[in-house]
């Protein structure tokens, strides 16, 4: 069905440990120009939207465009065994997918069996957002550590005037504001101003992932899903998160 | 009531552990030239006392002398938070302590509730020790975990011609020598033969928050509360532990 | 009875800790001419055979050779202790092994209690073995965590083709092919294709102690306790191990 081959195994590694940090199991869809993936996280609030366009690998060859649904947790630990000097080929065979990861000499090859997942007609959302907010992506992973020090949600806020996070908590309250330029926000646009609460476990299962040198993108409504998109290498992601709406 | 500022936020972070490894909660002092806490441990075994003088910070303007009681270790993990190029200012609102860190474009600002704590009349024991100890901090921390292996309790004991700790434990039991003046003791004076036992757990978080480059001294005397002393900087840490006394 | 000094005392550390990995508890034989141990783990299934020779030591000086048992783990965990300019000295008193680190001005000397051990009578088994391989220890390592992953049990087969790592497990199968020569294996020989099942725990804890720059030498034939040899320093320690038998 397919033969694809990446000569930097943790490249794929990392794309995977994108999708493993919010969902558990995945539908591949390997087509003729690109591999995809949609899936929503199991509490349904969540969804991840991944694509890898066949530049991104050294070999791809797909004979007949098909889906591979796999337990995405344990593709993640085996390409977590991937050593530095390795070559990682993927093929499917008929109720496995193959893992080789070869260097001079030695070959070491993971037989990952198939799962069945319904298909579901995972619709990508469709929102326009009022905010757009490109950050440094430690920067902003430090004041999620801020905030889970105090509570489990937090408020983003952005105006023209900058981007602020706000957490209500037991033991403190922290107000984190950013000019819309700087450390943190290296670049913004806001058309209205927008404030919503989220979930701080699941931007952390987000932002994760996203690579140092990457540029990590905030869309912004008020009381709408947030998107959170960043590429790694070549390929995209993109993160959608329903909001806490609150009685005012 | 107070604006103060300190340029280095790990140096007022070092102090408040130091007062975190013994205390969960504590009244800070505000005076006009410096900052003071004395605080028992809830096994009222043992005590801090801390003092920064005015010096120790860029900014200190104390309009009212005052008091604020807080969660110590709250504030220790907010502290924990600073990063490597933040400034840190404190001041007193009604009922908070505002801790804002601040770096070019951007701040976070943390509130911390204060809290009601009845007001002891703590005085600071006065003990006129026989045998004064001057360690190298990192030397006298590995003897503490060699006592760790062995047993919850440990005897120190210092005489004319060295410093000794002794335990005793059901694995093994642990003699360690220093003269006295060598890699662990850089210096003592023993007007007479002092020897005393203490349990370990507080010897380790009393010198816990000790700098490497600090000077740690133990004033010891026969079956006497120990004084442990360093300075953080400008400021001073003092802990005074109980013996077990055992029956001869 | 006797004296012995090791001028670094973590050359016996890593000596004890590779009979600590696999025995609790266990009896050094010290002769004229070198100190010896044979063990038995505690469910039976594995064997470890240690020996250093008197010119591992700076001093060695045995008057009359006797045995002291020890508990294995408590001595690991203070020779654990030993600190990078220290000498260690050892001697046996009535009921005790005294250990004692020194370095300029201080010493700590640990004593041990000596413990009852009966005496087995633990011959080391004789097997002729039909292939041998030759292991760089690292990537060894890095196979065993592989299998780790999937299952608690893994297949070792040689030929003179290569050595293979079987791996059957839930999440996904492994197969680890090395050439007869390469970055895995360094040399092999092997007479008849070879090939047993072997709990990966157990291997785990037999390869735990192998330097980084030693041959890790491994003995194998079809359904027969394999024996895993490697030195450290001019110590030589060896370990047998049963195959699991599985109903063909």
């Amino acid at each position: 069905m397919f033969e694809i081959t990446v000569d930097d195994a943790k490249f794929w590694k990392n794309c995977v440990d994108a999708i493993a940090n919010l969902v558990d199991e995945g539908t591949f869809e390997v087509k003729e120009d690109c591999i995809q993936l949609k899936a929503m996280d199991p509490s349904q609030i969540a969804m991840v939207v991944f694509s890898a366009p066949k530049t991104s690998f050294s070999i791809y060859s797909v004979t007949s465009a098909g889906k591979i649904s796999l337990n995405i947790d344990s593709l993640s630990k085996i390409l977590a065994r991937s050593r530095s000097n390795e070559k990682l080929s993927m093929h499917a065979e008929e109720n496995k997918l193959e893992l080789e990861f070869s260097s001079e000499n030695n070959k070491r090859s993971f037989k990952v069996p198939l799962i069945d997942i319904p298909a579901g007609a995972q619709k990508e959302p469709k929102i326009e957002h009022d905010a757009r907010i490109l950050l440094k992506p430690s920067a902003f992973k430090e004041v999620l550590k801020d905030a889970a020090l105090l509570s489990s949600h937090l408020t983003l806020e952005a105006t023209s005037d900058g981007f602020t996070i706000d957490v209500k908590g037991d033991s403190a309250d922290l107000l984190a504001q950013s000019a819309n330029v700087g450390d943190v926000v290296q670049e913004m646009q806001a058309k209205n101003k927008a404030r919503a609460t989220f979930p701080l476990q699941y931007l952390d299962d987000m932002v994760k992932a996203c690579p140092d040198d990457a540029q990590l993108v905030l869309n912004l409504k008020t009381n709408t899903p947030l998107k959170i998109e960043y590429a790694i290498g070549e390929a995209k992601i993109a993160y959608y998160l329903a909001p806490r709406i609150e009685a005012e």
